[in-house]
């Protein structure tokens, strides 16, 4: 994807950071997903999966920061613009051979500008939430593999993880 | 560290979601410090490097994007306490081996509650940062490896990642 | 209104909470009007009553604090959405009857989602805001009858409460 | 309580609102609890009781939304201080009597300035997130009897809501 | 341009604080540019100039601070209205004469109200961000000079300062 | 003051931006007097002047917006740390010769570091509510004139703009 005429359209010709003008882009419906994973001890999931049979609290939690996180992209991100979620979800699901949870954000908007920070940003606080959460019984857990899996609208179309690769093997 | 009688500090008797009362907590000088990394292309990286030679703009933003941070981590995770952060900085160099940019996040309290949060909160939105200044290039960048490295101060004395090893390899 | 084919749009068929999909509802003028109370000692009514008089403070300040966290909203509020506000207004009147005062807080937007909440929220804390400002002289205030008064826009039409009566002689 | 003699202590001299200057006062131990109800239809109550009891997400997303609105209470009203909370926690029960539910909020610090306004916006957002969770189903709800039913620390020391009274019979 | 019928949007026949409503104007391209001053010792520059030169640190955190702030104006100004902003831009210029440097913002949006607030408030804490990088060495700056310089979009067309002259010679 | 020796204490050795730590500093009172203008034309502010005689909502809202600016300039200003303001008053004056209003902004803390950020942000935010408010009928106003007044507490005493003169004869 990377390629010769490649440039960092955050930066001007003179390198200075900026927001880029949005304002002649159409405007389509957009939809990006992200994913992330919180590795810990299998004690530790288990915790999380026992306290969350009793109220599911854990992951309840972490699922409002992220969604509440989502919202306030362009906040955090200096050069995000603001947009108009129509809609955010966040799913976690246990999994016993990481040990640990799998984080999936999915993000849509109607607008100029595409939804994959507003993504990747919810995703990235529901896995601090855990983290937070169960951090007084596992101080060697590690967020990690946060990363775009899906994404559509805008010129770029339809794009998937695994149909691209971008990385290689992972 | 996780044993027979680890209980999720954060759920009450019940199973709910609450801020633990730190109340009762010594206040001592506490310090902690997280890493993580954001792997790309290395013409990716090339084009960051290159940016920040002109202007550092890339960096310098994702520093300033984690400085904000950490002093809103109590806005983004439900159940941190709010902290009186005496110091914040952000380290971000680049490593051809990823390729990509390592983040170190420092952090500095003197209070009745870790930092450790600040840290990882901080060491997040920084990578994000950077991933949103080059995702027009790059979209298979993968944000990982978010870990707390180091803490100090607190009942539990100073703490390594060296030193513990509590994930087996890592 | 509630029956039996009623289910609650935030919680999706798993029962998690979650941000409802509003990307294809339509983009509707739409208003809502919220009414709240604040209950107070007689001498702590003509307290503000003069203070007013002079220069307006407390009752002018509760306007801003309720003006302000219309726009909010979303942040306070876990799944509302983000919303354009094309105005927001409150009003507070003196009852010697509660004896108190009484907040009117009215929201408009041109959306695809429902403007109540925004008004609610704008109520509360215009109220709160009173509370605070008196509470030196009265601690045994009450912030009461916070709810809908109208709504117009989206699918169901007008609606006032006098109308519906869904809460019986209320 | 209010006598003569009293004044609004958010108004100066010439009637205007300021920041009450608090840095004479001594720090001590400081707890409020806050008390308000959401009053719904029947059916509405058994709805949010049956979510509940899948995955608890009305009642959770309530609790979080009241603990994240204690610590952004300094925000929101405006010549409220900042406060280094060292607690706070939301208790959400339903009651077949209102029928609804009823929210208490604990809050608690050490510092130079009462707790009350942080207990009672964590009351009131737990209030409005509870109606917005609910209202597609049940548009008459109404949140009512939103007051302080305990105090501690501070020159007034001890007061609960039974003891005082101040309202007459409420 | 003040006359005989002016009047001040933002008060209502009452004379009260309120958010003007504008869902009756027309969408269209708005631009606003906003300029102003840090005025300071030669010496003071000299040390910005050459820090600059390294790393590019004073100016390039004082872009992302008015980049943010552009984004927060509705929350910082009582009743400007929520804006959905496609591009903001600050530029930072040095200036021996004054001595000091000159900050510009643009501001742009597709909306049914103007951006002068948002460009200004942009301005504004770029200047203050300067300033606290640089007070410890000279505690003797001076912001000013903030004001509009040109405004597009709109029911009254383009204007620059230079053809209005409002203010006479200024 | 500018010396020799003197360093941007924001920059570290290599100039990147980073929060200076404060965690040796002795906890002191502190206190700042920021003051700011707003030139406008006379008939501006003979219609503030008396729009303000009626109800006082144009100096009571930029009151509001400066009290609150104040206790989010940490959020703001990227190097800021957080601060519990123990004070924040805004005073407001009108004056014929400018013509136009002069802010006056005072902070108040105990604690490691200054509050002369606060002071300026809080004048700052007061004169662009002011603009903002009047921009219908006067697009030719001027903010300028920002600075320390006063400044007391910390290592440097007691301080005073008259008395330093830092800046030549303003």
């Amino acid at each position: 994807m990377a390629n010769k005429d490649a440039i960092l359209t955050h930066l001007d010709a003179a390198g200075s950071a900026n927001m880029v003008d949005v304002s002649e882009k159409s405007v389509t419906h957009r939809i990006a997903v992200a994913r992330g994973t919180v590795t810990m001890r299998t004690e530790t999931l288990d915790l999380i999966r026992s306290g969350n049979a009793k109220k599911g609290d854990v992951i309840g939690t972490a699922r409002i920061a992220g969604i509440l996180a989502a919202k306030k992209t362009h906040e955090l991100i200096p050069l995000c613009h603001p947009l108009m979620l129509s809609k955010v979800s966040i799913d976690i699901d246990t999994d016993d051979d990481l040990p640990g949870l799998i984080v999936t954000a999915t993000t849509k908007v109607s607008g100029q500008t595409g939804v994959e920070m507003e993504a990747l940003t919810a995703c990235s606080l529901a896995c601090l939430t855990i983290y937070d959460m169960a951090k007084a019984v596992d101080r060697g857990m590690v967020i990690g593999d946060i990363r775009l899996v899906e994404k559509s609208g805008g010129k770029s179309g339809h794009w998937t993880l695994d149909k691209d690769g971008s990385l290689g093997g992972t």
